[in-house]
């Protein structure tokens, strides 16, 4: 499958990595492709690069930080139109101190903003719940752990579930409707703790039923 | 130790019957003993119970209803200072219907409200992210999982760490001071969510790593 995603941080490198390494074809959008092949951290990194406008694929990832979301997938504009969209994005506002809060929870979440102003998009929220070291190597954790979908078209979530699989994903809940990103979203301020005390990321929940 | 647990609502019992069970003396603190011994679902207990302004212990459990726990531990009054107390309470608000949203989140928490206006209490978050069949019994789930700990005093989250351990809760994970409670209770809509996926409330998460 030819996969976009937007971001070149950390999330847009780990899983363009990961998906290019199990035979997906892989672009990263950004906003000046130029300048991003000049930064550090591009450096021996071959994966391919795109303007957003540019951006055309089978399905989305949408790896930007939360704060810059909603103007990227703008900028892709109607190639996201009956794509499925996976939103990894989270709300954190670090601009308070720590601990972090969340620009948007409770009442509403990040991913249903996006949804709204992108309603011909079939938006998924996945990824969001742990660190980009374990998204594209869940089994760098020893033993299995949960991953969630959720988003409002059954079958963008099955595509959303399917790649989460050809990742190594042996766990994926399936919660629903996109109203489930709130608590996928609002999982956030645990998940910051939980880092704080363990000092390292590569961690993940298991759902034990 | 003698514990008294606040509220007679499904979290009270179980946590009742069990920390009975395992030899500590419990009492169940209510509003009005004489009406609470009348209700159907108080046949058979065998649990003393006593007004809220009659209560004394070692530790205290808020077992109420998020919406009554701050007037509940305003009954106890002055026997909970320089106590243990430990909140089990959600801040949920189920009066816009599905899913449900927090009264209080984000930055601040029931918690830390509760400790604000109890300042002399040792307040300590736990067992709000679980459902009472799971609390008193976490053997019930087949494999570990986690119980987290989060409070002001490290002592206190030391006392409370140790009766969770006295139930057979084997991962005790300590998130630190009581900020800590905005993320714990931020993690209920997604139990929720989880909750209506599996359609039963014998479940919880364990942090793997």
């Amino acid at each position: 499958m030819q996969i976009a995603i937007l971001g070149t941080g950390p999330v847009g490198r780990a899983l363009g990595r990961a998906f290019s390494a199990i035979g997906h074809g892989v672009v990263i959008g950004t906003r000046d492709p130029e300048q991003t092949k000049q930064r550090e951290e591009w450096a021996g990194l071959d994966l391919p690069l795109a303007a957003y406008q540019d951006l055309d694929a089978d399905a989305f990832i949408n790896a930007t930080n939360g704060q810059e979301s909603l103007a990227a997938l703008r900028a892709v504009g109607d190639a996201l139109n009956g794509k499925v969209v996976i939103d990894t994005s989270n709300a954190l506002d670090f601009s308070h101190g720590f601990p972090p809060s969340l620009f948007v929870s409770n009442t509403d979440s990040l991913a249903e903003r996006l949804q709204r102003a992108l309603p011909e998009a079939r938006l998924v929220k996945m990824f969001n719940t742990m660190n980009n070291q374990v998204m594209g190597n869940p089994r760098v954790l020893g033993v299995d752990s949960t991953i969630f979908v959720a988003g409002d078209d059954v079958t963008a979530r099955q595509t959303a579930a399917s790649l989460a699989a050809d990742l190594g994903w042996a766990d994926v809940f399936d919660l629903g409707d996109l109203t489930a990103a709130r608590g996928l979203e609002m999982f956030l301020p645990l998940w910051v703790r939980i880092f704080g005390q363990l000092g390292r990321a590569e961690f993940n929940i298991k759902v034990v039923r």
